[in-house]
């Protein structure tokens, strides 16, 4: 089968690695293209990005000559690991221009015809983009790398017992600040009781992706009301997050492991590439989900749930936790792209 | 002035050497007996104990011959740094024989008579001693050291403002699980989200403290309901620690913020020596406070609270963090003993 | 095929755990006893340990009755993952006994005719197991988890250049202390400038490794000078070293990589299943290799060299990295018994 | 007395707010004037920084409007903590002025009349400002942070023993590169063996402060030969460093050992303020010294050595560690000013 060509944007940062990590042997998709900011543009990828991915950078990209993020790329499918700062304007200028852009910036999350996906959640969301006013292009947007593991973990929980509140405080690892991103003597024998602008994030984007499409082409955001606390810790990769969740239809602790273990959606059924096989595992040692241990669980698309208790407040308290480069924001972004392919919204080359 | 001689139970151990640390120069403690199991009882101290605090060592401690924990030691006055799985009976032996037994152990933090004791907040409870039926001796126990720094956050606000109910998440240091306690293996480039026993303890202990002393000489709990999540971060010293709460009569942001700066009690009053000039301390930065900054704000005395916002499902959320080695373990049971002495409680030598 | 079945003993600890970890799915060996401490025999497998490892525990194993460590198993190949207070006197009683051992165990590295084996080094050393006195059965040892990765890095050197001093300075990761090894208090925000009988074992081991096999079935030690300092630091996995060397005949820095990046040997020949392609993988940017990034190297089987330079003291310096509980224990020790099977050593079943 | 008022060239950095922790309170000087870059110019020195340090930022500097670095302040002693790339010419231009500058940089190290300063080492060479061509003014430097630790180790066995070679290989921690320095992603569960040109200046500093001034007020380089390698390990504060050395007269250790203890050195004699009672510490426990425990030795101006063993290639190995932003930067630089006021190079106010 002849791969898809498709391109990146801000292809030299940390998340753009990370991109082309997981792209580099992808059955569907080949990276024919590499943008990233002016200052770049024209030299070798080698020699543009200080590659700090674990796995060699593959051959086939270091020689790339990375280009400018202009509307002029062969590639109709992009992948944007822009800086939010700059994401905005291009990604709208790639639309407009006929591009599908599928991205993990958070500057068109809230336009009222774009959706914000997760496959596993809601993949009826897709719709929207028929209403956006992009011709052939369009923009689909990927949720922040803490909301991610969250909402899958709440989706069988919304679906079957119905959410009213949610409490959620994380323990967020250092990639998700990106390169260089948090310091090191900021971090070590250190935890630190603030990320910028992530508490709103996880507030609200749930409220989005768990609503309902209307005939507008819109989402009617979810009923649910959530707190949330977001701590740094010492930790290389993977979000962990202590969630208490109050429900309309309260279930026995078995009816809600149940509901998790048992949890499948599209992109399994559709048997997408990168599509874990269980998006949710339950595990039963009270020690455990941990970071170390869980954070690459089919590869980093699954989440790990544990410690499932009563609550005194809430219903129910547990730990969710998920990997943040990968399900939270690369590997996730790519599953999208598999989904909107499986769906028939991608073009043919 | 002469000094008070005391004695250490379980003085080889982490908590027991912290005492050490603390009293090695106390204006009005002086150690003059160290007992352990058999196992160390006849070796000299230094041979004993595996030191393992960052000050060296005080020589006078050195060459102490280790005893053991009967309760045939002159000193009146006995600090328990004993491990929960002997102190139990070990302690009640001590206050038949007419010990002043000042523990921070759990084992007694429940008995009916037995005050648990953060002298900031509860010093009136001290009474109950006299209901106890040791004749000159007595038990006296210190709380969690997770729940320290909570309850000193809490009791501005439950006087003032009168509590109802309180969610707490911590990241809490590894100091906490004693030596040698958690495998370093467990912990670098990773977060554990249970600590055995804890969370129960953070539910139930600030009822106590908080509580009203009664005329048996008892407590009756406080009206409150608290929910705890307890996780284990890659932190030397400091817990770390989210607060929500819902009051009674909502007060503003400014009033929550002046009844914790303007909080000054007994400690203070009596101008003990271990107390801090300020019990807590609240910073406006939103990256505060943070263990490695803030940990020994007053010696390890004091708390340190920040990021104080409305919260859409309690009242409001906070942050606090305490020394949970100093505040939290030895330094807040010496500062009991401070107490004890300035209100007359402790026999003269 | 039908494949070779094997016992662990020690199979409770944190190497049998790795034993079991990489002999899950094995194309040649099958796991059918496990045997450990008398606390431990008659006890499930998953009853009898507290499983470390990253993956999950295989379920083939999990049920398995625990045995003892007696001479009485079915397997005639056993794996050693004892502890150096229990190994000598088990080992020697199963050889003699007719098993084949191969031991990761220290006990019987000096023996006269025990091979000390880096398959990759010295395979030709097998030929001693002949010498030995146990009739059909055999003790074959595995060098400590510092010495192998120098030993590799020195192999080519020396067959090309003769080695006639070493300097080395390891910075080793936490869990070549084994589980749980090193307390998180010693580690967290330290480096400890000493790990028990490691200097003498890196000053001694590789000289044995490549020596010269007699006629009498012994070795006679190479001529060299080593001088080791090993340092322990916050890292789980993968030791890093810091090497001098001075060489009879000094080359240039090309033939010194050279040397490194061409050299294959039996294990690699004879295409064995956990040999790596390339033993040695040389990096030329200065900041590597880098435990986090370097030390999964083919499957944790090969090790990284970089920063080869000149030396106002010796001839050069440069680093070295392998995966010390792989390729430095577990991985290492069944690379050996590949070898065994594929010359011939081995009983079939 | 009234205190000698001084300035502080790059007041905003790392090392900038180091000088002001440890100046705040200064018996002698008192901080007048702050400086910074033209970006930083015109604002109040709290909204101008990012203060990082653990003691709050004192009240007195932190509405100090922040002045450019022209040789145009009051205080005619300037401590220069600014970075080398601007360094250079700004140190001279002071110098030319008539302004005493005493620097952390490294870019006047090698002048010729430049004396590179550890007060206890070579006091001595202060003699050669008076053969610099800047009138009134002057420039003094002090070493790299990791020079520091290993020259006062030196000192005293090239006094008694004469030095012929030495070997180093360094644990380093991260704040010796600075604020924000390294990302917190590369260092957590990593060491890093490369630090940029770092191992040029531990073999050349040491062998100009250990070596003779003559009579052209320069220095004659001391005859060592050095071999540096550098670590980059996940500690916040205290270089460690593994140290060989060849003496021309072998002493027992017994000697070296006393060499050390007895060390006393002018800053000793002349009680200056910020001067360690002893320069040199000797640990006989054999896992000493370690970063965690003996960073803060005489408030980190002291050196811990441990560890002294017979080498099989040099005569001696043994470990050093020191503070490397005290002793190793803004405490050292203290202490050179300190020096130079108690044998009158300063101005009288």
């Amino acid at each position: 089968m002849k791969k898809i060509g498709v391109a990146i944007l801000g292809a030299t940062g940390s998340v753009g690695q990370k991109f082309l990590e997981l792209l580099a042997e992808h059955p569907q998709f080949e990276v024919k293209e590499l943008a990233a900011s002016e200052k770049s543009a024209g030299k070798k990828y080698k020699e543009a990005t200080n590659w700090i991915m674990q796995k060699a950078l593959p051959l086939n990209f270091s020689d790339m000559i990375v280009k400018e993020c202009q509307p002029n790329l062969k590639s109709k499918i992009v992948f944007s690991a822009l800086d939010a700062s700059v994401a905005g304007e291009i990604e709208e200028d790639f639309a407009k221009a006929g591009y599908i852009v599928i991205s993990n910036a958070r500057n068109h999350r809230y336009d009222p015809n774009v959706p914000l996906i997760i496959p596993e959640v809601n993949s009826d969301h897709l719709e929207m983009i028929k209403f956006q006013k992009y011709g052939d292009g369009a923009i689909i947007t990927n949720p922040n790398c803490s909301t991610i593991g969250l909402v899958l973990a709440l989706k069988p929980l919304h679906e079957n017992f119905v959410i009213e509140s949610v409490n959620v405080v994380t323990l967020q690892a250092v990639s998700g600040a990106g390169y260089p991103g948090l310091p090191s003597m900021d971090i070590i024998d250190n935890s630190i009781p603030f990320i910028g602008g992530e508490e709103p994030k996880m507030e609200k984007e749930p409220l989005k992706i768990l609503g309902r499409l209307n005939t507008k082409g819109q989402v009617d955001f979810a009923d649910i009301v959530i707190s949330a606390q977001c701590n740094r810790v010492a930790v290389n990769d993977g979000h962990l997050e202590c969630v208490q969740v109050k429900l309309k239809k309260k279930p026995s602790i078995e009816e809600m492991i149940n509901s998790w273990i048992n949890f499948k959606a599209e992109p399994q059924k559709l048997n997408l590439p990168s599509a874990p096989k269980n998006p949710i595992y339950y595990f039963h040692e009270e020690k455990y989900p941990q970071p170390k241990i869980h954070r690459n669980l089919e590869k980093g698309m699954a989440a790990a749930v544990g410690r499932l208790r009563e609550c005194p407040l809430f219903d129910y308290k547990f730990v969710v936790l998920s990997h943040n480069t990968v399900r939270g924001a690369a590997g996730g972004t790519i599953l999208i792209a598999e989904l909107l392919h499986a769906k028939g919204y991608l073009p043919d080359e």
